[in-house]
């Protein structure tokens, strides 16, 4: 007899049926002789109709309030899913937030956990109820309900299997486990039977939807095993573990990419030693987020920085630019809008120095020029032109061979 | 400067823009230089949604989950009054019924308030802002969240009201004040300028459904002035508290009605002394509401005993009757439907000993045959058929002279 944390995302618990298949889900693992902690989220849509409420009554909310309002959502699931519970003939007690232990920092809209009190957890799991709890959210010390930001209810899940010292973590979703990349991109996608924690959380940061990647980062660093499910198909999903035994061979795990890129080019920068950090404080400042960058100087006195931002941070890029000009004392902005990044993800590149290489060699083979690269110990990520994004990974899908493992049951 | 407590029910802030207009009474006061906290309602129908949701689920959702589905609605309210205050430049904070400090027995669905620790709410105000609390709920000792039943957000209001010690509780309805009589059946029905307490708990208890008569216990225990009023027009609502002032010649303040009443008698019970109380403690312990009772001995050996039941109630009343008719010893039971209840209200019944028999007398020329009578030292109830209730009240509302007072404004 385990403990088993389950997280039901917003589409696993998006109506009264849908709930009741979630409750089939927690019955079956407590059937099997486990102790089950349920987190769940607010039901499908529930979070954009609120926000799109509150934006009709405020266009900028505040986020304490937002953080009352959104709170909401995941109250209902917790009751709803207790009363189906119940209705199945299982015991079953459910806890908002801050009812059940989840202290944050005092911030709204994105607060970290700091502490979880688990004490009345533990308590109902004594006495056999099955304890369902709202994620995504908390309350700070002083008692003012907060949230975690996107993906908090994964974080919730983690965090209390931590707490709890659980068996495992069972993200339940609508997809049936991590694929070696979109499979509804790439028709030879293939689900993985399992991935490493570092490897995930490349392809997490890199645009793979399915986890998030704090929640990810916590799993990793509390040893926590992971299992990312379906919520509808009984099939085994994706676990994600320390160092996976499975697999092992493999270089390359899987392939992440992203359109909305846009490349941005400051020419005729002087060459000194603080340029990178001035240009980049600046842009930290005024809250634009840069991913890849990229150095070349054309002279002794002059230098060029080409960084790639999200096609819709854009404007506020070129803005803040224009306006330390004379700060930042540049000759002109280049902008190449319509681009995609696309990166393999695999802790087997650690041990194979040649992986970025193919991969160019691979790219280069189907005409597709790489515009910009950045590499990390387990991943190489490439900005091409959007208009080759598919063509890439499929060609890089099938280089690095990943439709051709064996198929996992 | 002064403190008021203003509460707004569901039909006051049922859309965007009915919480945009409590907004607008709300900053109202504050302009006036007055400190406000603010007791709100769920929107509308939302409290109504949730509960066909909740029993798509489960047919007996247990009354602790029902409590965590609910109070979600009072705090989609409260957050979203702030964002509205805030809009319009006004310091708003939102608490939910525990961070408001409002304390309760542990009891789910019906709870009383045991405490309220009004520290929070205090600071908030003295730093300027506006505080919005969310009405109905609260939480038990240990951290349970609970609901205060039916017409609860009247009685948070009136409970912080006292708490605070404040100046006055407005509560903003959907009519305009409390009327003598059901203005939507009577055309000559008007709005009372003032009322006191004990009068308008009998209306309450009566069937007058513009304040829940717990509330009006409360605001009477702890002397809060009350004034019901619109939300929507601007003019003086009904002032409830000791002893109005105005108006004090009234004998007879106002005139309550309800229908779906139904008589039972149980005739042939034996005469003894135990009789009254076995049938009625039966009764009871079955869960069956009994109003008006009225015993009439036919022989020194036989008794029989009416009683008035909601007629909704009537199916179960005979099936408990007959369930237990070998104890209870009856011959057999009578009932009649399609009756209504009649009842005239006034303090100054008390020095008016006529006021019973003017009342039947009025009723009398009109052809209503009383069949049932019950009193208290401010009002006559009486049991008449269903189809003359309307006249009933309309000549009663004449002859008590309740339209000609001089009009309110």
């Amino acid at each position: 007899m385990g403990l088993i944390v389950q997280k039901f995302g917003g589409t696993s618990v998006g109506s009264v049926e849908k709930i009741q298949n979630a409750a089939n889900r927690v019955i079956q693992e407590k059937q099997n002789g486990h102790n089950v902690v349920v987190v769940v989220s607010a039901m499908g849509k529930t979070t954009d109709q609120l926000v799109s409420m509150a934006e009709t009554i405020n266009s900028h909310p505040s986020k304490r309030e937002m953080d009352m309002l959104l709170t909401t959502g995941e109250q209902v699931t917790i009751s709803l899913l207790s009363m189906a519970l119940k209705a199945k003939g299982f015991d079953a007690v459910s806890y908002t937030g801050w009812q059940a232990g989840i202290e944050t920092e005092p911030i709204h809209g994105n607060a970290r956990i700091t502490d979880i009190d688990t004490t009345r957890i533990q308590d109902q799991l004594g006495c056999g109820n099955i304890v369902v709890v709202a994620g995504f959210q908390g309350a700070s010390i002083d008692g003012e309900i907060t949230t975690l930001g996107r993906g908090g209810s994964d974080t919730t899940a983690v965090a209390l299997a931590a707490a709890l010292n659980a068996d495992k973590c069972d993200i339940y979703t609508d997809v049936t486990g991590v694929f070696t990349t979109d499979p509804r991109f790439i028709k030879g996608a293939r689900k993985l039977a399992g991935i490493s924690y570092d490897e995930m959380l490349e392809l997490a940061n890199l645009g793979a939807g399915v986890l998030h990647p704090r929640a990810v980062e916590f799993a990793k660093n509390y040893h926590v095993p992971l299992e990312v499910r379906s919520s509808l198909e009984h099939e085994n999903g994706t676990i994600i573990e320390e160092e996976t035994t499975l697999e092992q061979n493999l270089v390359v795990r899987g392939i992440a990419f992203e359109d909305q890129v846009t490349r941005v080019t400051v020419c005729g920068l002087p060459n000194e030693l603080t340029t990178l950090s001035t240009i980049f404080t600046t842009l930290a400042a005024n809250g634009i987020n840069v991913d890849i960058i990229i150095q070349s100087s054309t002279s002794q006195e002059k230098t060029s920085i080409s960084f790639s931002v999200k096609t819709g941070d854009l404007d506020e890029t070129v803005k803040v630019l224009e306006q330390f000009k004379n700060n930042l004392n540049y000759e002109k902005i280049e902008t190449e809008k319509e681009l995609s990044k696309v990166s393999i993800v695999g802790s087997g590149m650690i041990s194979n120095p040649g992986v970025a290489a193919e991969m160019f060699e691979v790219l280069a083979n189907e005409g597709i020029q790489v515009k910009m690269v950045s590499t990390s110990e387990i991943k190489v990520s490439t900005v091409i032109e959007h208009e080759k994004m598919v063509r890439a990974v499929e060609v890089l899908h099938e280089a690095f061979q990943l439709s051709k493992q064996e198929a996992v049951v």
